[in-house]
């Protein structure tokens, strides 16, 4: 079956997925990289990107290397490829992922600022789509053929995909930090309204995983 | 050392201590008593207020044990102590816990309107505070003779301390639910910026155990 979801996003225990001020210093915002301490020492994260091999046992690398199975496309903000705003001022910005990014799949960057698609190394196409979330999302329907579409944030963008209904399933890894302030996920969202129950909490090695579903 | 703390403090994985909508029907709102599932089964719980002995070699039972341990004085929120608003008119209303209330030590309770101190059975005694949470504190501090005070909440209660600074420990269990509304703890506090760090993280039989110190 073909969902929409978010995996292996990392939360603060007060609920932000990203710190304050994002910039090309800071692409997590101020503190942002603190949420994500469970990911890099798993073998999920140093087969991406390099490095010495990451532990491969461990509940937390379960929950990395679940969050790319069968996901046929991504949708990206804007932000979460580059710390570019307003209009592209040349090509030369490709990501922050080098010249082989770790998606090898089909991803739709949503810009208000069109673009010519981009064809990186190692199967992965940026797409840049000018013209909303919808679009996205029937887009990377359509190039994920069957498989999972996932909404790789930030907040900003999860927040949207939301709000409007289309999420099936987000498994989200809390890590034991507070960073009081910043990008809050849930903030005047109503996640259960919007129909989502917990499925399951899991203890791992350096996060809390919630898996939560409708 | 005598500290001020929050413990056993209930929140939804968004980060509600409690649902929307308190009356004497749902004393802790709409779906509130969800939050508190974990602590239901437990001995402590069973300590309190009768029925049948609850687990007590659970994890969960651990930290609601310990959440009573020395504590010399409380501190409530009005809205905790009843469904009452506005003046008292009359004293029928004793608490939510019957002739003989689980505290077993004085309680100071905030409010805005004058009453009679009220000495319950079993070494609880509801003193009501008219002059905010700072004097509030000072007689806690003066009552709890060198222990701990606790500040049992509810949420704004709990925020307004917080706020102050005044607050040095918090556990705050986090239960496998989602409200989608209700009183968010953090909601605009910056507990980092408080000097708050995380402590611990243990997950429990039905909750999630997090430990918040500065």
């Amino acid at each position: 079956m073909s969902n929409v979801r978010v995996a292996a996003f990392s939360l603060s225990l007060d609920g932000f997925g990203a710190g304050p001020n994002q910039n090309i210093d800071n692409p997590l915002g101020i503190r942002g990289t603190e949420l994500h301490q469970w990911f890099f020492p798993t073998k999920a994260f140093s087969s991406m990107h390099g490095g010495p091999e990451g532990e491969s046992t461990s509940i937390d690398n379960g929950f990395a290397e679940r969050s790319f199975e069968n996901v046929g496309a991504w949708i990206l903000g804007r932000n979460m490829f580059g710390p570019i705003r307003g209009p592209w001022n040349d090509d030369s910005w490709k990501g922050w992922w080098g010249d082989s990014p770790p998606y090898h799949v089909p991803v739709f960057v949503l810009t208000h600022h069109a673009r010519a698609t981009l064809t990186m190394d190692g199967g992965t196409t940026f797409y840049f789509v000018t013209d909303g979330i919808e679009s996205a999302l029937t887009k990377a329907r359509e190039a994920a053929g069957g498989k999972d579409v996932r909404i790789g944030g930030g907040v900003s963008t999860i927040r949207q995909y939301l709000s409007a209904g289309h999420i099936d399933e987000m498994h989200l890894a809390f890590s034991p930090v507070l960073l009081g302030e910043g990008e809050s996920l849930f903030h005047g969202i109503n996640a259960s309204e919007l129909g989502f129950t917990v499925s399951s909490v899991v203890s791992g090695e350096r996060a809390t995983h919630v898996t939560l579903a409708r």
